[in-house]
């Protein structure tokens, strides 16, 4: 792994003296201004591009699946991979809407793509085995997933593409990422365990007692993160996480979807704390357990709509809010350009 | 004034039948659902196109400001109008990153532009009176702005733009727009009263003093609006007020900005309750005061990004938003398009 470093300070003041100097009341565009200063601390650019965007949307399956804690069969995890690569899915929308580019990664899918035009073939895991009755993983399967996400990062780091954004596919992978939350804030299960597609309150009990058995069975280690992603993870989170940190060591800054995805950022900044100066959190998920995971990290997320349905679609639309900020940054006139007075006192 | 009629349920309902076609989850994009079913309901269109955007940016002047409640001198008013006829201001940045046109107004500006290229000139009056001395406006003036707004309004309609936003500038306005905050809520003064541009605690002291004399000199009905407006409100503010109402007349779906828009808002929702189902609430402004306003009329802002800039910058961003939401309602595939097994219950 390349050195994450954390973001210098200099930078960003730096960056909000030329925010100070607009033709606005100081600090009146909040967070736009906020989302600026950023990212020219990210990149350690005064004047930042950010060029081509992008999503990577990882797809994996998930053992647990058969003790039935989703109101979806595990068969729709492949078929929504197909329509994905259709263009007919929620992210492919929002991501059209905000410029980006979708790439698909199967990382975990039970289904054989074969050589499937369009999507990234990077099958560490043909779906994870039930947690409820082991690992899910094995450690190098886990170590795997992360190395196939930094190394995608790094790729498109090189291809010029100036910030990334997180998404996932799996059914019941609320289940995992629940785990991971409960595991590594210290919170009770019930606490971090929500409705995901949308259960009821009988299964939602069910759900908990699979989450709380398989941490009674598997004991991951909170001070080993890769141990909780290999135990009681998924194949996508770690691909999310591997992604993140990928981000980070080559100062591009990636903005992190829902619930799951901040599963993967939170094993992310567990194994290396400075990768969250790097994390932009796109939104608060309508899913319980999100706003403990992103205030454990330290993220106030971009957008607060309701949203519950992964694949990226929440990072999609804070692309355009981030970017928002920084074409204020660069293209508004300043108090000298437009001969405007200033400030009395 | 052409009939202002409630929008009907019947069409929210086959919109959200349609929605519940698509290969999500039931109600899993949340808000953007919501934009998308309120959008059908207000065009009566069951595939809505929204077609161009605006956002209308009133300015005025206001006689108050002699009370320095405002950290800017006077002057900014007109400066901030070349701002943005030369593009170089928040709002046209933000205009452009959302694709819609900025249509400036001079509706009370203490200031002669002549015949300005790029200005729409409809003044009203050359700035408002001092509110603390006496009304602000004459009843005919408060009526006359709203004329304004509701004739462009039906203008643009007319030419074809299927959504509008507001906007203002006016160096002291939210001296006014906390006015009719207090006088049409019922709250104190100090509760709707806040730093504006940024102003000490001595100026926010003296600020609302100055509102509370101005109300109980003028002793504005809070049963009759346009009797607030005239006495302790703004040019701008009834500009929005009409074009509110206009856009309301024509079926056409109104974004409202931030605290002085919502002023304007909150008029039009007195004067024709059924005005509030063509309104969303773009973001929740930093100003105090701004929630009260959005409660009173039941709106749920899009955004919460500490903004407090006006000018229409806030709306801009949620025209990103609100497109995203009918983008999803028209561009999604359905569950038996793309051949995805439904929900096991």
């Amino acid at each position: 792994m390349k050195e994450i470093t954390p973001v210098r300070a200099d930078f960003g003041e730096a960056a909000q003296r030329h925010l100070d100097m607009l033709t606005k009341p100081r600090g009146s565009l909040g967070r736009l201004e906020e989302f600026a200063r950023r990212l020219v601390m990210i990149t350690e650019d005064p004047m930042p591009e950010l060029g081509r965007k992008v999503i990577f949307t990882f797809a994996g399956d998930h053992g647990v699946a058969e003790e039935r804690v989703s109101a979806y069969p595990k068969e729709v995890t492949r078929q929504m991979v197909f329509n994905f690569l259709r263009g007919g899915a929620g992210i492919n929308v929002l991501a059209r809407h905000a410029g980006a580019e979708v790439v698909v990664i199967d990382i975990g899918v039970e289904y054989d793509f074969g050589d499937l035009m369009g999507l990234v073939g990077k099958k560490v895991v043909r779906g994870t085995r039930n947690m409820r009755k082991g690992p899910a993983m094995t450690k190098a399967e886990a170590e795997a997933c992360i190395r196939v996400g930094f190394e995608l990062a790094v790729e498109y780091a090189g291809k010029g593409y100036g910030i990334f954004a997180t998404g996932e596919m799996g059914i019941s992978n609320t289940t995992p990422a629940a785990a991971i939350a409960a595991v590594l804030t210290g919170r009770a299960v019930s606490e971090v365990t929500g409705r995901g597609t949308g259960i009821s309150d009988e299964v939602l009990k069910h759900k908990i007692r699979v989450i709380r058995d398989s941490i009674v069975l598997n004991r991951p280690d909170p001070g080993d993160p890769i141990d909780v992603l290999s135990k009681v993870g998924g194949a996508e989170i770690g691909g999310i996480t591997g992604l993140i940190l990928g981000a980070a060591s080559c100062r591009v800054p990636v903005v992190i979807d829902g619930f799951i995805s901040t599963a993967g950022a939170l094993i992310a900044s567990a194994l290396e704390p400075a990768a969250k100066d790097y994390m932009f959190a796109a939104h608060k998920s309508f899913e319980i357990g999100h706003e403990v995971m992103l205030q454990e990290m330290g993220l106030r997320p971009v957008l607060d709509l309701d949203m519950r349905l992964g694949e990226g679609t929440g990072a999609a639309l804070a692309f355009l809010l981030i970017e928002a900020g920084l074409k204020i940054y660069k293209e508004m006139a300043t108090f000298s350009d437009a001969g405007i007075s200033e400030k009395k006192e």
